[in-house]
């Protein structure tokens, strides 16, 4: 297992540095033990792989790369376990930040990867070859069921395929998810039977931490087609939990809520490509969420490239599918299927309950121009056949 | 509940920026809701506090902090729940820290909070009215339950209070907990039995995230006297579950690793004395562990003392022990005691094992230095009665 640190430190002691790493994070010091002990306690030792010096900075420091070396014996197949020893101690000591991991194919195998991934929820959704289209509820806390379902119905008349409740929807006074996932589920039923076209709902998945995989089974069996996680607060090998659990037997839909505490720093924390790519493919989530580089909460579009690889590249797990975030109107879908092909979700929220016509209209200027671009249509022809498409265009422009 | 927010942004935008906040973490965008709704939604939306410019930040752009009241009904009780209104989609938003959180004693309730806390710990120890020594194992892993077990002895006979794991000791190859613990427990009876001294052991609670209460329950069975955890890649849930177990019956020390991805960046992430204060108490950490503002690892002095005003101010909970760590050494003990009173833990691993005469004589010296400054005695006059003392001293100096 090779991790690799981004620091900001004098020229000269590098080196020392990089063996401090190596050795303090797995073994602690060990030089004066006997030397029979020094032999056992040596398997378990990282290795300092190399150091390599990208730029100045400033008088006698540099910034450089350091990829430390550890032996898998060390980890015990726990994301606790894995972020304590590669960057328990090491978060604190001034400027750092954990810019790749790599794992072995054999170690990476001991987590459970997606239950469905790229491929598995597009047999759930039956989207084959298309981007699927998410819509966003909004403002959930405080509404009813009976309100809350016809806002679920008018997204899914205009061919959301998944719709997913705010992150941030934790609250039970109006409409529990108890009550509101099966109410969905009947209006989905209807508009299916009104349309031809299914639309998928992901629930928040809340409460106690303990209660989780109870709760989720109960949703499941309610009627909800995916859950919505909050993983990174949860946590990650709780994450992993829900997806090892064979009762549970739904997509998981995470949401990279107050993951930029950790990624968003320019010479601390750990990189997005790691904690929404690498460690949230190995925990178990099939599709995502993460901060697009074309809205607002931007991620910076090399690491978002390198996020969406790791949720890809082949490997032990089933590839996981990219929901870029933030700031996606219909003019950008020509733009997100560049950058990502079409194995992608298309996720809004603004641009669907923002469009003049209201969130069925603003769901129909998405799907039609997904299904412009999937066909090489240029947008502008595509909407001179969809009304809801050409005010969008009018209301958001083209994309970037 | 207020939070505030430490942000760099245009001067101009401020106050839009913190109406975005208030309503976009709580409500979402409601204003185009029917009246009638909107009064519903009204009282779960967030509302801007105080906004205050605290310098310049080059042309046109402030450093300013932004408090916002969130109701509390928006919550849930859990620590997904507040981190994720708090700081979910807002942690990936530009330069934006969390560096205050303010609950009502109401919310505040609804936490466990800690179980023994300050007094309970040292109610189970025996140690009134002077600082507890806690001494650090080092190098544990790959080492058998014999070889630690004289490592734990050699502590214990020097009068460590309590002796603790190493925080990346998850390997089970040489001497799993369910084995280390009862040869340490017998190891601290005979101690006791020869010295008068009785140690506690601190395991670290390790394994997959639904198995942690059992474990937790036979660990103590078999003679823990604490336990280690990793609270922050567990999760603070998790952390809230251990302690609201009636059946878990041992204080719980928590250890800071990987929190330095969170809380070491300056413009990003969360400040220490939320995350390794605030929340941790509300969790139901009995000691905790942070970065001293003396070694290496360092933690800004003045984020130090909020950290510890945070783990003992009055408030519906038992007040939790701080635990400064890293770089401490005997002549260090009088600054300690000024910057934080008796009731702290002094947590010494290099300085107990790398003492000239051995683990037990550095201990001792530790407790020499305790006693000394408990009784308003100079260290160097101690010294004349205390060769390991004078030894200490002699090798690390006086303290800053």
């Amino acid at each position: 297992m090779v991790a690799t640190y981004r620091v900001v430190d004098s020229a000269a002691s590098l080196g020392k540095r990089a063996e401090g790493i190596a050795v303090g994070l797995t073994v602690g010091s060990w030089t004066d033990l006997p030397a029979a002990r020094q032999d056992a306690v040596r398997a378990y030792a990282g290795r300092v792989e190399s150091i390599q010096v990208l730029e100045d900075a400033g008088p006698g420091r540099v910034v450089a790369d350091i990829s430390i070396g550890y032996p898998a014996a060390t980890f015990t197949g726990t994301f606790a376990s894995l972020l304590t020893i590669v960057f328990g101690k090491l978060s604190m000591d001034g400027e750092i930040r954990l810019v790749d991991l790599s794992l072995p194919d054999r170690f990476a195998s001991g987590f459970p990867g997606p239950k469905f991934g790229a491929v598995g929820v597009r047999q759930r959704t039956g989207v084959a070859d298309r981007p699927l289209l998410m819509s966003i509820f909004k403002a959930c806390v405080g509404r009813d069921v009976a309100d809350l379902t016809a806002h679920f119905r008018a997204q899914a008349a205009g061919g959301a395929d998944l719709i997913k409740d705010d992150e941030i929807f934790f609250n039970e006074d109006c409409a529990p998810p108890e009550a509101r996932v099966p109410a969905f589920a009947e209006a989905a039923r209807q508009v299916y039977e009104e349309t031809g076209h299914r639309a998928h709902y992901a629930v928040n998945l809340t409460g106690p931490v303990y209660g989780l995989r109870e709760r989720a089974k109960r949703l499941a069996e309610l009627g909800a087609d995916a859950l919505l996680f909050n993983a990174i607060p949860y946590g990650l090998d709780v994450l992993r939990e829900l997806a090892e659990d064979p009762d549970i037997q739904v997509p998981l839909l995470i949401h990279p809520a107050t993951s930029g505490a950790i990624y968003a720093a320019p010479h601390h924390g750990m990189a997005a490509n790691i904690l929404l790519g690498e460690l949230l493919r190995l925990a178990g989530g099939d599709i995502a969420i993460y901060p697009s580089p074309y809205g607002t909460v931007t991620l910076d579009r090399a690491e978002g490239l390198r996020l969406v690889d790791a949720l890809r590249r082949p490997g032990p797990h089933r590839a996981v599918l990219p929901a870029p975030s933030a700031g996606i109107f219909p003019g950008l879908v020509p733009r997100l299927v560049e950058d990502l092909g079409v194995d992608c979700v298309v996720n809004a929220g603004g641009a669907i309950h923002g469009h003049p016509g209201g969130a069925t209209a603003g769901a129909a200027a998405f799907r039609s121009a997904i299904a412009a671009v999937v066909a090489g249509q240029d947008l502008a022809d595509a909407a001179q056949a969809s009304e809801p498409l050409a005010v969008a265009l009018e209301k958001w422009g083209r994309g970037v």
